[in-house]
């Protein structure tokens, strides 16, 4: 599966140099997971309602090109591994001319009760098919 | 009481006007009421681990001069009014010529269990009387 | 003119009190005057473009209700008033219940070259004429 | 060279899984680096004023352990290789128990005019020294 969403920098989110600040790519890939859960049909406010939860473990970003305010931006987020323990996202940001300005990949571990790892598997079957299913390794290939 | 602290503005806070944004003040104001709790000698994370919250009210911003990166400030932060529900704190922010920069308040209630507003004074007298001691509303006049 | 737009938190604007933290505000304030731009029609890139900026004055914060991360909010945005040497914005935030969340105020002055503040209405009358324009003070009443 | 420094984690940093939102450990990055060339003896600010810039190109993260509000954390920074064009930081975190806590590294591209990349050691000759001679790829093993 693949989610799109549209990225609108926020003022706040530029610094003195006139682009959008690298720090904040990070939290758009987070919105790019939310939304991809809520494509799915399982959101992530009930995900954690369900005492599971997300937690980072590996991130890797690629800046090919700054972004600016008043500039609109297309996310596209892959799921492109699962399994019991952990998955691993991946995002492209396109501009309106289709350019590819930055590549992000994410690994988070599932968490149970005092933030200890869990097999999402054994104890949440739902919750894991459901990202399995999802899983698109073979498109995720900067081609969207 | 009145409590010091260095503010050392991160680039990240700057935006492409060349100054800190003006959504960066209240992470400091927050930053000196942590330091105040420090300096009273009861860590605000103590104060959350006894199941202790605060909430904000109400806070208001005056800005005065623009700040900037690689610029050191220093930042007074006063405690102006206590009661048994809700505590004023006074933040004023200098450069490094002494000139007053920005003028902050903000109100915060004490919450307990489950977000509910609380009676400090009765609920945790201990708290109250050291916040209640540390009062100085005479002294917070832009003079310091 | 009122300006409406949806507010969607993001995860990372949350803090450990599991609401949003009150940082976060000011931001969504600010991308309610960028969206107010858009409605009159003249984008703040544009405004920007022709070496008008807008610094921050004056800020009031009134927090009503918290706010959470999974919860859909709508802002309206008010000009409430407006002069030659500055303006001032309202903002209401409700919830999906239609209750009020969160009321704020900001006061921007214009600003020219070098940071110094300038009369719009005698530099750029076509600018200073639109926003004029859009002042709705009497709406601006809690009611929307 | 090693640039060592105390990171004290901001109550705004904190999520509502209760730890230190995993975006903000890049703004950590850049103090670091902007801690670096003080030590070097020459501020970030005074290099930008010259009309140098650093752009970043690539970044990873590791996370090892979750950070607290409320604790107290040492970053050390590295520079563990630098090109004419672009430079490498390594950055370790511990905690107080001298647990390693997270790795990040950064590559950035030095920039001139116009946002283009420059060469940096044929435009600048004494900035790209003193970084060249800052340069510890042996020492940035996980051992402090």
């Amino acid at each position: 599966m693949k989610s799109v969403m549209s990225i609108v920098p926020r003022y706040q989110e530029t610094d003195q140099m006139g682009v959008i600040h690298h720090s904040v790519y990070p939290i758009w890939y987070e919105m790019g997971r939310v939304k991809f859960c809520d494509d799915m049909g399982m959101s992530f406010k009930s995900i954690e309602a369900q005492g599971v939860g997300l937690a980072m473990v590996e991130m890797t970003s690629q800046f090919k090109k700054p972004s600016f305010f008043g500039e609109l931006y297309t996310q596209y987020t892959y799921l492109t591994e699962c399994s019991r323990v952990k998955m691993t996202f991946r995002y492209e940001l396109y501009n309106s001319n289709e350019e590819l300005v930055h590549i992000g990949h994410t690994t988070l571990a599932w968490l149970g009760a005092g933030f200890r790892p869990q097999n999402i598997m054994k104890n949440h079957p739902d919750i894991y098919r459901l990202f399995a299913r999802a899983v698109d390794s073979g498109e995720a290939n900067e081609k969207h």
